[in-house]
């Protein structure tokens, strides 16, 4: 892939923007996600066009900014459009989950160029899988012939809760050795370039709003459900994280005072009775006990069950498969309508890996909504699937730090 | 009292400002409640101080800012603080309850001058209720000797949904004969102002977030708690109404799908369960069964009981009356944990008339929370009650006018 290099790593700095105006112009062409006139852009920010002028020659100088062709005419001279090209930059996007780390490099308009999935284990803990990330923008750098330097931001979505003002890791639950752990200190030294951490599940709203189903819906509750179950929240265009950054932890909301205890040490939490863990335990009790002569073939096979093959039984008409999701389905969903009671939101997206397992969840979910909730709550409300999918996480970690760093103005 | 006027009848006119500065200066004089320096005004503002002094100076002309004293010195020349003057003009704030309307008439800079209480039944109907509150306005007028024409902006709160492009309500289940009643058009010839109308809990929690327990708190949820429970959602410093208008109705979640029917046509609401008619029916049935003597006595007295009669039982320690208010307590708070989980608010705020039955609901209902939710999310969380109050409801519907008004720039 032929890539113009226009910062090399001596080169690299921020602030990339020169003043508020600059990173207004460079936030909207990012949210745009194609070319803009210098008229738009003087009408969108309240601007002079003679303002808006000056800032987008400086932005284009710097290479921040390029014409991309012209605008549709409307009779008069047709004029030209800006976007932000390939050379302005890179962004390092990754996605940190439970059992998996993607690393993408995009471009600073927040485009893939390049993506690498691997299988890893969080509970390693920070420097071992932190090492694994850091060799593999590496290599994916190699890949496009790019030099560290052209790394503008680095942006990085993990699977616990996140404190704002340190970028830290607050006692992840899941995340073993990495509480208060300064990640981006890891790449401080390597990269001239500022780090924002997330939540993976804020990011993906992010990347869902900026380019998938979620695109300029101003308020949306993104759910993910896997390990565990957890949502990002979108109010009035802007990701909301709450006072303390753990907005949108739907995964341990109680929904049976009598039970199962959870990893939190609560008793009946959404999480601990509706997510992949859950599916499966109920899966091998049927399997164990002959009730689902599918899945008993598969825990045979395999030594053990997992959410997916719950899935695989269901989409075969396995009746104890099917009565488990939908149960999952049935508590998932009474949980969102109450949330769609309180925001009465615009849209729901449905992610993570359990999502995968076929159509009876997601029915479920919206048969649970739309009987909980008030109607007129309901009535024009899109309960959808992730567009974005398994790239949701990286081009909403990209989206958060390209963002982030055109918002440092110098 | 005295009363400067400005605007006669013949004057009455908006806009009121001149264009979206001039817009901006007012709402954050409004918002600040103090008076505020040119100074402080260019640099909150982000404009120029020449534009800032031009806009103010235009603003003074037209009466609606005035120097009030000077800022505490700095070294140099102490400057001139500015604020709205009582001459400025007159806002009509109208609280209308299930059953009762409260009506004040405020500055525009919404300080209470004269507040009216009436016992009154919304299901009389909109042209009997919005009638009285016309003649109450009269005669509140004719108190502080001020004319129609002094009114620059009615504010009104009702309870019920109100679609917000249009100010009426939709589908209002308490309100007979309110359907898409057109509200406004009852004050438009009488008064060359317009009015502004929205549901009575946001309304109390815009009062609130301006001028009471919840001054300057980012997000925020107020829940009202009396013959229905609903709630008035704060977010990022603004109202959060959703996208039908209906954020905020925890009254309508579902907590227990076995529970009696609802208003609504559910089984299980939070409002069938927990409201003021649940706790007053279960406490007939205790004076009935005799296990209350004290409730007892008080429904052969009166024929009927209330949830003030239970508050006041409680007080006197009857184990039945504790009871039932820990009961409804334990409800709204397990409710409110959901919104917590969901929502990592800054704080929570009860009111409405069931709040006044004393301590023992708020215990409840903070224990529940406490328990329930994430202590992440409680760890810094005040759960608090109303300080307004009795006038949140005129004071909220007065800043909506107000800054409504003030937002229609020319």
């Amino acid at each position: 892939m032929s890539y113009t290099r226009l910062r090399t790593e001596e080169e690299a700095r921020y602030p990339l923007v020169g003043n508020g105006v600059q990173a207004r112009i460079m936030t909207f062409v990012h949210q745009e996600r194609r070319p803009v006139s210098r008229a738009k852009l003087a009408e969108r920010l309240g601007s002079s066009r003679g303002r808006i002028s000056t800032e987008v020659g400086r932005l284009v100088e710097n290479g921040l900014l390029e014409e991309e062709g012209l605008a549709e005419s409307e009779g008069g001279r047709r004029s030209a459009l800006l976007g932000i090209p390939r050379s302005a930059g890179l962004v390092a996007a990754v996605d940190i989950g439970a059992t998996h780390v993607d690393v993408a490099l995009t471009t600073l308009g927040s485009e893939i160029l390049t993506h690498k999935h691997e299988l890893m284990d969080v509970r390693d803990g920070p420097q071992p899988v932190l090492g694994r990330v850091k060799a593999m923008i590496s290599d994916l750098l190699e890949e496009i012939a790019a030099e560290r330097g052209e790394v503008l931001a680095i942006g990085i979505g993990v699977p616990g809760p996140v404190e704002q003002a340190s970028g830290r890791l607050t006692v992840p639950p899941i995340m073993p050795g990495w509480d208060r752990f300064p990640i981006s200190n890891v790449f401080a030294g390597e990269y001239g370039a500022p780090v924002f951490v997330d939540n993976d599940v804020n990011v993906m709203v992010l990347g869902e709003h900026w380019g998938g189903v979620a695109k300029g819906v101003a308020d949306v509750i993104f759910v993910k459900i896997g390990t565990g179950i957890g949502s990002g929240i979108i109010i009035g265009e802007r990701l909301h994280r709450g006072i303390q950054g753990c907005a949108g932890d739907f995964g341990h909301i109680c929904v049976d005072p009598d039970g199962p205890i959870c990893s939190c040490g609560n008793s009946g939490c959404l999480e601990a009775m509706a997510a992949a863990p859950a599916m499966v335990l109920q899966a091998e009790r049927c399997a164990r006990e002959g009730e689902s002569p599918a899945m008993m073939a598969i825990l045979k096979e395999k030594g053990e069950l997992s959410a997916e093959d719950v899935g695989e039984a269901a989409r075969r008409r396995d009746y104890c498969a099917l009565s488990i999701i939908r149960s999952s389905g049935r508590l998932i969903g009474q949980t969102l309508a109450a949330a769609v009671n309180v925001l009465n939101p615009s849209m729901i997206v449905i992610g993570g890996g359990v999502s995968h397992i076929g159509n009876a969840l997601l029915a479920e979910i919206r048969s649970s909504i739309y009987q909980r909730s008030l109607p007129l709550a309901t009535r024009n409300l899109p309960i959808v699937m992730s567009e974005l999918d398994d790239v949701a996480g990286v081009i909403g970690a990209s989206v958060m730090a390209a963002e982030g760093v055109l918002n440092i103005p110098g």
